[in-house]
Formats: structure tokens, C-alpha cells, sequence
């Protein structure tokens, strides 16, 4: 196995608790765990509201830095024709680096697999679990809203591998891109906790 | 997890191990391994060259039975306008299914993931690995050719997956096809091999 699998990148199934694993991996090895917290530094960085940013991290929009400026003021100086999604996008490349010079970490979502793709030191995960598993897990977690589960699911799963091929240039789920994939549904939240952990523990 | 995982497909790329992790998993598992042998019981109900099975299964070819009607002849009668590789799918799918309903085996390449997609004793594996390991693999194994290693491995992989396109509809390589996607560069062989016969042993 190769050496030094310090960094675990999560990219995930909308509902197939991805989050949930990456938090129990954070937690099991004792090193910091990244998602909102690194929205939140972004979000520093930029000036941007986090909410718009937590948003933006799904979506790839279209939409231009201009049609934002109401909202967010005096920034359009510094971002030439850049859209607002493409300077969050920079922003948050810039984050993630950095999080990974400091150590050991997890970072679930934000394209993480591919701003770390030329480091040695990362573990890049996928999780994915079947439909019924997902609907019944985003129900209990999240609450019914008015569009079935089924539509929750298909319009989140869409956004994230628009946003993903968008910035990235790659498939969404492709196997190659990632170290292990797994099914949550079938193997077991606890036992993909269990795999990974074992994977960073033996690469020391 | 899901219980009584008996059954192992795996799907890999060309070079990546697929087929020793198998035959390992088999071995200490102490149960049928099924790649060749699957490809003579095919050749033997129908009536085709073993060979021509062989690189059949990875090729999806447009050449209509009736030019192989030389070669293996008096079989024309049975198959209406099927292709001569269509014919061998219907074929193959059936003894893939056969062979699952006599019991535990692991089962190397032929869209198995595919035919016994339904089934829910099954653990459907896909291996891969990046370039330089494989292409090391390959040279090892199999010889210096012609070709680069490079261009051996895009062909072999381009191949498999048009192949797979053409009868399942479903994507090579896609991670949501499978149970648990291994990149055995990174991991390991005998990490791969060990990973799944756990997952085997602990279903039980």
C-alpha cells in the first residue's frame, strides 16, 4: 500500500452519508474535519455571505459577479470578468491547499479530490448508496419538503456532477478518480468508517 | 451490511490485478473461480471456437453471424438475424446465471455486474489503476508488443468499455455500478483482496 494516506477527500451521494462518515473518521483518527468550517473560511477570504457561498459549492451557475453586486458590494474591482462562482471557485481551491499543507485533515465535498489530485498524501473516496437507502435517510435527517425524495435526490445528485464536470472537467462518480468507492447501502455506514480507517492507519 | 455476499463479480481494467485479486479471493475463500472455464462452457453450447469466444467478450463487434458462417458452420438456422456477438451474449448471460444459482464463486470480467445486477447475494467489485502500474503489470505478465504498453492498455480499455455500453447501456467504470471500486496502485493487491474477503466473511 502506498505510504502516508493523510488526507481523506469524501465526495458523496447526496443522502448516502457521506458526512456522517467523514465526521466518524475525523473523530476516530483525531484530525480536524472540514465542510462548512472551510465554507466559512472562504467566506472570510471573500466577503461573500456563507449562505450564498454554501449554495454556490453545488451550483455552477451561470450567473455573473455583476448580478450579485447588489448584495455583495465593492468587490468588482478585484475580479476583472471573472463570474461569481469562478472566484469562489479560485477562493476555495486556495483554502483547500492550504488546509492540506497544515496536516491530516478530512474534507468532505467541494471538488477537494481534484485540488488534491497532485498530492501523494490523500485518500480520495467516493460514497454512493442505493435510492431507498438515500430517500429514507434524507427524510429522517433533513424532513419531508413539498418535492418527493426521489426528486430531492436526482436534483441535488445533478447539481453536484454539473458543478463537478463544470470546474473540473471530469465525471462525477467515475471510479477512476478516487482511490475507493464505496456503497453505503450495502456495506454499512459503520464499515466504510471501519475500511477507511484501517486504509490511513496501515499506510503509516 | 447486507447479508450472505457469496457471490463476487469483478470488473477491472487491463493490467490493474483484477484477475489475480480474483483468483486469490477464490483461493482463500475456498470457493469456484470462474473466467476461462466460464468462456469453454459457453464455447460448448455453442458450438464456437473458444478463442474466438474469448476475444468476443470483450469486443462488440457489428460482424453479423453470417460471416462467421464459414468458420463454424450449420448453426444459422437457430439464430434468426442475430450477430454472431449477440448470439454469444444471450449465451454467456445464461451460463453467468447458471453458474450463480449453483452457489459462492467469484466471477472475473463478462458484464457478470451486469447479468446478475438483480440478485442480491452478489458483490460487485471493479478494479482499477493508474497507468504506470499497469502498464509495469503488463509488460511483466504478458511480453513486450508492438505496441507501447500505453497504447495497449487504451485499446484494451477502450474496448471493454464500448463493449460493456453495447449490451448493458450502462457506463464502464462508473462507480454507482458497484458495491466497492478499488484502485489497486494505491492500495495494494493483497490490501484489495483482503478487503474483499472480509466483506465476504463478515456478510455471513
Amino acid at each position: 500500500m502506498e505510504k502516508n494516506k493523510n488526507i481523506i477527500t469524501i465526495s458523496r451521494e447526496f443522502g448516502s452519508g457521506g458526512r456522517s462518515i467523514g465526521k466518524a473518521i475525523a473523530n476516530e483518527l483525531q484530525i480536524p474535519y472540514y465542510d462548512k468550517e472551510l465554507i466559512m473560511q472562504v467566506a472570510k477570504k471573500t466577503g461573500f455571505d456563507p449562505k450564498y457561498i454554501e449554495e454556490q459549492g453545488e451550483y455552477a451557475s451561470g450567473k455573473t459577479f455583476l448580478s450579485y453586486l447588489s448584495a455583495f458590494t465593492g468587490r468588482s474591482d478585484v475580479m476583472g470578468g471573472m463570474s461569481a462562482a469562478d472566484f469562489l471557485w479560485v477562493m476555495q481551491q486556495q483554502v483547500i491547499l492550504e488546509l492540506a499543507e497544515k496536516g491530516p485533515c478530512v474534507i468532505v465535498g467541494r471538488c477537494a479530490d481534484y485540488i488534491l489530485k497532485d498530492r501523494s498524501d490523500c485518500l480520495h473516496v467516493f460514497v454512493h448508496a442505493d435510492e431507498a437507502f438515500r430517500a429514507e435517510r434524507i427524510v429522517r435527517l433533513y424532513g419531508q419538503t413539498e418535492k418527493s425524495p426521489k426528486e430531492r435526490l436526482k436534483d441535488k445528485d445533478t447539481r453536484r456532477s454539473v458543478n463537478y464536470k463544470h470546474f473540473t472537467g471530469r465525471e462525477w462518480g467515475k471510479c477512476q478518480n478516487y482511490h475507493l468507492s464505496l456503497d453505503s447501502s450495502v456495506l454499512g455506514i459503520d464499515k466504510c468508517v471501519e475500511m477507511i480507517v484501517n486504509i490511513v492507519k496501515e499506510s503509516k
